[in-house]
C-alpha cells in the first residue's frame, strides 16, 4: 500500500518539480463573481500546469463563497486533475487547502468529506486541538495532511511564537525544561504523530529563522512553504532553509504568480526551473 | 447599530434560556444517508425546540459530507431558523460552528461564505493563525465570533494545556514573566480583541479548572460551553464556573441529548428549565 508522501515524492520524481499550483479563483480574478467562472478558471490552470506541478493545491474558501455550486465545482476540479493525471500517465497528489480543525465524530465527517466526498489526496488541518481531532484524517492510511506550524502572515506570531516550556526529562543541571516557541513544539509532536509516513507541516517561506528550526526540531518531515512571491518570501533562503538533506522534502505553493501571469503555463514552467536550479546548486 | 451579543443577550433575555440547540445531522441519526434527510432532521428541531433556544448551532461538517447538497441543506436550515424566528417574533441567533481560521483575503472569503453567502450570523474560528485571521470577521460590526479557547476533547491538552511564558512588562522581583497555559493566554487576547463586543469563547464544560482560569481572564466574555451530557460535562458545575456576575454569559449547546430523546421539545424545555433553576440557585 502507498502512503501519501511516498505517493507525493513518486509525482516529484515524475516530474522534476516541487511546484505546487495553488488554485485560488478569488472573485477579484474572475471574468465574473460566479462558480461557473471560478470553475472555468481553474480548469484553465490546471490545463495549462499540469506538467509542472507536483502537487495542486485548491483552497476551499474561494468555492465555499459560492455555496453549493462552488462546492460542485471545486469538486469538478478535483475530477479534472485526475483526468488530466491519466492524460499525463502520473497522478498529481491534490491538497485540499482548508484549514479544518475538530473533534471526534465531527473530525470523522471532515475527513469523508474531504478524503471521499471531494475526493482529494491530503487536506491542510490546524493542530490546536491536539492529537485527537488529526487521528480520524490518518486513520486513512492512503491520504495525508498538513498540520500549520508557522504560518506566512505577520499575525502568526500571536500565538506560534509564544514560548513553551517544556519538561522533557527529570530536571538537574544537564536536563532543564527548555523554552522552544509554541511553532517548535508542533514540529515536534508533529514528527512523533507521523507513524504512517502522512504528517507534513505549513511553514511560511516569510520567515526563514523560524523555518530553519522547524527543518532541525523536523529533519523528516515535508514542508508546505507559502509566501513566496505575492507575501514577499524568497526562494532561494526558503529552499536553502527548508529542503531536507535529499534534496526534497518542500513544496513551494504559487497561487497569483501563475495565476496573473501573461502566461501561466510558461511562468509555472520557469518557477519550476528556477527552483530546480537553486536545489542543484544547493546539492553541488 | 446592534452588535451580536447585544442581539444575543436580548434573545436570551426574550426566551429566558442560555440553552444552545445543537444541529448536527450525523449520518447515524438519519433515516437515510442524504442530504435531504439531514435537512428534515434539523427543520424538525428547528421547529420543536425554538421556543427554548437562546440559539441555534448547525455544525458545517454534517453538512459538507453531503458535497453541494449538503450547503444547500445547510442554508435552508438556516432559512427556516430565520423563519421560525419571524413567527415567533424573536430573532434566534445561528452560530456556524464551522471552525475554520485562515489569513488575508481566504479569511474574507469565509468570513463572506458564513455570514453572506449563508446567513449565519456568528462563526467558530481557531485563534493559531492569530489576530490577523480573526479581523476579516470582526470587520463585519453585527455580526460575531467564538474563538477556540478550551476544547471539551481529551487531546486538547496536546497545545492547549502547555505552560507558555508571557513577558508583560518590566522584569523584577515584584513583575516577573508569568507562566500560564496557551488557553488562559488565548483568553487574554481575546478580551483585548473585544473592542467591538463580538469575540467570544469557546470553553468545554469537560474541563472545569480551566474554566474558572478563563472565566478569570476574560470576566466580560461570552462563553460557549460544549461538553455537558454525551461528553460527560456537568452543568451545575460549568455553571458555578463559567456564569459571568450578571448570571449570563454562557451558552450551553445541547445536541444529541435533545436530537435523540424521544420527545425533543419536552427536552429542550426541560434542559432549558434546568439551566434557570441551577442559575437561580446560584445567583440567590
Amino acid at each position: 500500500m502507498e502512503t501519501f508522501f511516498s505517493f507525493l515524492e513518486k509525482r516529484v520524481d515524475d516530474c522534476s518539480s516541487l511546484l505546487c499550483v495553488g488554485l485560488d479563483p478569488h472573485v477579484n480574478d474572475l471574468s465574473a463573481p460566479t462558480a461557473a467562472s471560478a470553475l472555468d478558471f481553474c480548469l484553465n490552470l490546471v490545463k495549462q500546469t499540469a506538467p509542472y506541478a507536483a502537487a495542486f493545491k485548491p483552497n476551499a474558501a474561494f468555492f465555499e463563497v459560492f455555496g453549493a455550486e462552488g462546492w460542485t465545482a471545486l469538486k469538478q476540479v478535483i475530477e479534472a486533475i485526475d483526468a488530466e493525471s491519466k492524460r499525463l500517465g502520473s497522478l498529481i497528489p491534490v491538497i485540499l487547502d482548508a484549514k479544518r480543525g475538530d473533534i471526534a465524530s465531527t473530525a470523522e465527517a471532515y475527513a469523508k468529506s474531504a478524503f471521499e466526498t471531494l475526493g482529494a489526496h491530503c487536506i491542510t488541518l490546524s493542530p490546536y486541538l491536539g492529537k485527537d481531532s488529526i487521528e480520524p484524517f490518518l486513520n486513512y492510511p492512503e491520504k495525508g495532511v498538513f498540520l500549520l506550524c508557522k504560518t506566512s502572515n505577520t499575525g502568526s506570531g500571536d500565538l506560534q511564537d509564544i514560548l513553551v516550556t517544556i519538561d522533557d526529562g527529570p530536571s538537574n543541571m544537564v536536563n532543564r525544561p527548555s523554552s522552544v516557541p509554541l511553532y517548535e513544539h508542533v514540529a515536534k509532536l508533529a514528527q512523533t504523530w507521523n507513524t504512517k509516513n502522512n504528517v507534513g507541516l505549513v511553514v511560511g517561506a516569510t520567515h526563514i529563522d523560524a523555518m530553519k528550526r522547524v527543518r532541525a526540531a523536523a529533519p523528516d518531515l515535508w514542508f508546505l512553504a507559502p509566501g513566496v512571491g505575492a507575501q514577499g518570501g524568497e526562494l532561494e533562503l526558503a529552499l536553502k532553509s527548508g529542503l531536507r538533506a535529499d534534496g526534497k522534502g518542500m513544496l513551494i505553493p504559487i497561487s497569483r504568480g501563475i495565476s496573473r501571469a501573461e502566461n501561466p503555463k510558461l511562468a509555472a514552467a520557469e518557477i519550476r526551473d528556477q527552483i530546480l536550479e537553486i536545489r542543484e546548486q544547493l546539492h553541488q
